[in-house]
């Protein structure tokens, strides 16, 4: 051990809150619970951390708030959508995939289930069943002392949300970390870990626009936990897409070409 | 126990091999190697199995030969292809996507990573590195007694192959079965399991065009195994995409509905 | 395809179902629900499917009823015990150990989440919270279409049950099968699939001995699917605990010794 | 975003490296390489790093140096041993498995996949093939961005190593980091991310004792990574056996105790 002064002086995460910031204008309701939007609100909790820098970005903004340089600036994207799913852009939705594949954190939350970025990065229909009737819902941690999970009881309640009910078709994860406990009898897996490329995926699932989910404490601190834990301190790789050929005369070990050829030397390959 | 008569006795397992047929019918060497194109050789390997009954289709069939309605009819569909990619049309491939999340198997050969339908299934680029130098590659079986290495012995050579080379950018899978080793230093997961909503997917490596691997007796034996263990018994899941609402009233515990509402009863939801 | 005639007319899965048999020899609810004990109540189960053939172990055999010989015979096994995981005998269990990775099936049943077999296979202490109050379970499936749900609906309920409750020790499954609603307010993954070696192994929740839970058709059929999807139909494997030296003479590819070295050859490595 | 200072200044991350110490002190090829032994090089190749604080224990000290005061101080454990598996004692074994289902890092190196240890939490006869010549082994990266590759390139060269080869009986991990390749035709999964219980588990291939494997650059940076990777933030979990019984009267949601009844109240159930 040499001297022990801190290695990350001078990181903080830098994270972008999305939201689809449709129903926080149209929704008296939600714009009563969400005065700055839900992404405002969400923000807000997770500048509460030190280590933390997030700003906001909405579907209203042109490119949605999300281009090429500012997401190559970030380190995890944040993402909640209900209602406008369709209305974003397929050039944007390739362009956060993208960035995902080299290395940037995302996380889902609740109805950006059918998001297409969701969809796309799981390859399932990701369709589940629901019913809105301000029910109880009890989170239960089911990965003990995962990072996301730090600081949380055994479970923590949401008095009032929207169930989502199994059969969830997304792939088996790396981890589940919650199941909920729903009042009208149902359960969901609510807390997801994937790898997508370099990128860590987390779905979670509370946060119905109506109740005022995001508000809670307890949420707020996993939604803290989950963009530490997303965050990928390894650089981003700038060559998501590219299926290098490797040549016969730079092979690691003594080769001889033989046999029959498609391609010439220097060949891209097809895609 | 009651009287042993077997449970399948008029089933067998209904597949298709679909291969892109391009350079069987433009490269002499292909033609040479599979003069029934490389489909119609793997078709012949499958059907010397008496519980698979295999069928062809290529790209240049209307519809690239999978209807809706061959489709339905089909337990496992096997792919191959490698120059077309971009030429397979977008409707057909969401067509085959959903057949798999209800519940039809599916096989992706070689150069089939990079095809449309495995890229969505993924949700990732699917990429890797390549050489194509003739090189022995050795497929070592990582997990024993699994139902696609029936018959094989710990490990079986290919004299001649393309290689394909780590990173290969797919999520984790449910279990890795093979990994080869290549002659020129590089190794590759070359079989890996997923799920994708009911459909059990497989990719299986070897097979490149302008060498014999399609009449290796292992080979064939592996795509004979991974036919059986792709089927899915159960009946076809036919609403695929539907996040059916449960209603408050038909709730299965006792509910009160409470709190502010986005949707009215028999809402369809957002998508 | 040649002639359609069936692959395994003769064959049924040989399945022994093992029952700790201490409460219904002492416990007069216990008896009045399994006069034949659990263990014969399941293997009538069994029995009613063409393909499965059933026979019962018990703890106060010599050798728990599990002799070298037998589990050499045996396709899958099923285990039920709760009140004297302390009295099987260390030898049996390595043996039991023993034949799951050489390919064996094995189905956990309830209270065994805590039997020395199944600890050992999952390297966790396998604990959880429980409460006894005869509360209603929801089983939900979580994998569509897996071979172990064939025939379930969406969910079923079993009336009266123990309570089980995350977070339960284990390490995350293959898959994730079911998911229980309890009452009282608590989850549990309840089917989780596993591999060991070369055996699949399978542990199912319900089955607490004052209920009649093993009479429920639901979880009847369950088991049925159950033994189906653990046998394995490969050839047991004979030496699971071998690590053999692979000599540098023998080498699959040219190879020259060089460097320091601790063996001799023909040493049997240190374990 | 409040003021940015660091979260954590004044926290080391607390390791030790324990070592076998027996050709250390038995062989003079060993002895030379790791004159203070193969722990004493590692611990010195973890303190390089500002955070981590790595002292060293082995086989010979009372309890082999793992005393559950010290082991209830320390975040991670690294384990190198070979030939004197036998002689560990089962007690501190079982010690150092419930410290890591009560959150502890454990690092498992090279022939520590026949210790008692891992072969307890894996729950596999952890078998292999191998052969000692001092071939070249070629570790690829197939997790990209993982943190225990940062810094590292695609792939990096040991040029002297004994061969671990396929089929390798672990259970499937949640993540493979690294494959091998091997001169002589062999593969391996040569790193391999578990969780057990609260704890996090990495096994690493390489370092025979008769190479300098310890001394190469990319393996340090590898095992420094590892340290942070294991590392578990949260608080240690004190009851890793206890299946606490849920009372009626403190259930979580309304509930009337029916049925028949085995247990008491504050019954501690059957172990």
């Amino acid at each position: 051990m040499k001297i022990n002064y801190p290695r990350n002086l001078e990181v903080t995460i830098k994270t972008i809150v999305w939201g689809e910031n449709v129903h926080e204008r149209t929704n008296k309701i939600v714009a009563d619970l969400y005065p700055k939007g839900m992404h405002g609100c969400i923000a807000e909790a997770l500048n509460q951390a030190d280590d933390i820098s997030a700003t906001t970005a909405t579907l209203q903004e042109p490119e949605h708030g999300l281009t090429q340089a500012r997401l190559a600036d970030t380190d995890v994207l944040i993402w909640w959508a209900h209602a406008a799913h369709s209305d974003v852009d397929d050039v944007v939705v390739q362009r956060v995939v993208e960035h995902v594949w080299a290395g940037m954190g995302l996380i889902l939350l609740h109805s950006a289930h059918f998001s297409k970025v969701f969809k796309q990065l799981m390859g399932t229909a990701c369709n589940l069943t629901w019913r809105e009737a301000g029910e109880r819902e009890r989170l239960w941690v089911t990965s003990k002392n995962h990072p996301i999970v730090k600081g949380l009881p055994a479970y923590f309640e949401l008095e009032y949300e929207e169930m989502y009910g199994e059969p969830f078709s997304v792939p088996e994860p790396l981890e589940t970390v919650f199941i909920s406990w729903f009042q009208g009898g149902e359960v969901f897996r609510s807390g997801l870990t994937y790898k997508r490329g370099a990128g860590n995926v987390f779905y979670f699932r509370p946060g119905h626009e109506t109740y005022p989910t995001y508000h809670d404490a307890n949420v707020q601190l996993v939604l803290r936990n989950a963009v530490r834990w997303a965050k990928n301190d390894k650089q981003r790789i700038s060559t998501v897409n590219d299926a290098p050929n490797r040549s016969v005369q730079d092979s690691l070990e003594p080769l001889t070409e033989r046999g029959a050829k498609l391609h010439a030397d220097g060949d891209l390959g097809f895609k």
